[in-house]
């Protein structure tokens, strides 16, 4: 069974587990879902009414866009999983001769690299999820404001969980140069992104006040 | 079928949907729920190694504690969705003569108040669960710190996104008193604990710099 099939509670639980999966990165995914979630339910409130007929169109594309960062967030929950057990099992390869040890670094540095690609690409579904959000402010219906910044902080924090998953395997990475383009790049998401999420809660939560 | 029995798609999915459950709310406490159980599971990967044989009973009594938030957690999910049924149909009662109008507004108070109790309480779970992250980070193994981070910037987000669901209520209450109150309580919680989530992040992010 995937981990997405499992209910709420069981992957809550599965997660408090001393299991080495589902972990940090799958829980980024799946809160990166949830949030996109909430965009997507200011879409479905504002289609299809004719005090919205102007944006119909937009807001229909949005929604489309969003459907598929959901879909691609929650197969992040599973891919995350998949990657983790290569590098476990490389971490117990022998490393008694000289050979021994080539190959283990050969296999973990192959590891790290996927284990590393993962909760990057979780991180730029975030990226995209929180630019969403911004438009479905902007074009959707105000009766579900609230529901956009509840949805692009939980992005933000997806993010921000995905980018310690990101800088953990980079950190152990023996080609150093790739190791600082991929923070360089997590790093650019996380200044960008972080700042864009807080505005658009900050515009939300002021409309409270 | 609860919510919370629900696959984690299943879940998403409804949230995504016009219907008016599971929104906001039920999002952030299923997120404070993700949050807590990743640092139940620093916990899990610590208690019964001898290396941290002096911090056992600890770490059992903090598992004990996250175990029963992370339920509290659980249950508020099912709770924001149980106390939003009856708001909505507040809404539509009539108010065409001044009895009407009298019953509906003391209607409408009743459910605005059990509507902030929620999220109010997901809050509350959510500042625990901080707590909880900063001895989880103290005392569980270093080989599991990314999940601190990860769990504690997760329940962050949850209680912010919590925050919009009290101020949503608060803003329509009759009896302002009680809202200022309320929004007080829940400003205070904000100002405290998103500063300590924050710096608990930053602890864990600088060790992978």
């Amino acid at each position: 069974m995937s981990f997405t099939d499992k209910s709420c509670t069981e992957f809550v639980e599965a997660l408090a587990s001393k299991a080495p999966v589902p972990g940090g990165g799958g829980a980024s995914a799946l809160v990166g879902a949830l949030g996109m979630a909430l965009g997507s339910m200011v879409g479905s409130l504002t289609v299809g009414k004719p005090k919205f007929a102007d944006v119909e169109a937009d807001v229909q594309e949005l929604m489309r866009k969003a459907d598929a960062l959901q879909k691609s967030l929650l197969g992040l929950v599973e891919r995350d999983a998949e990657v983790f057990e290569p590098l476990s099992r490389a971490y117990g390869m022998p490393k008694e001769t000289d050979e021994q040890k080539a190959e283990k670094a050969r296999v973990m540095e192959a590891c790290l690299r996927e284990c590393c690609a993962v909760p990057l690409e979780i991180m730029q579904c975030c990226a995209e999820a929180i630019d969403l959000h911004e438009s479905f402010a902007e074009k959707g219906t105000a009766i579900a404001i609230s529901d956009v910044g509840c949805g692009v902080i939980c992005c933000k924090a997806a993010m921000q969980s995905a980018s310690l998953n990101v800088f953990i395997n980079t950190k152990w990475m023996e080609d150093r140069a790739y190791a600082e383009e991929i923070n360089t790049t997590a790093n650019a998401m996380l200044d960008t992104y972080t700042a864009k999420a807080d505005a658009i809660f900050a515009d939300v939560d002021a409309r409270f006040k």
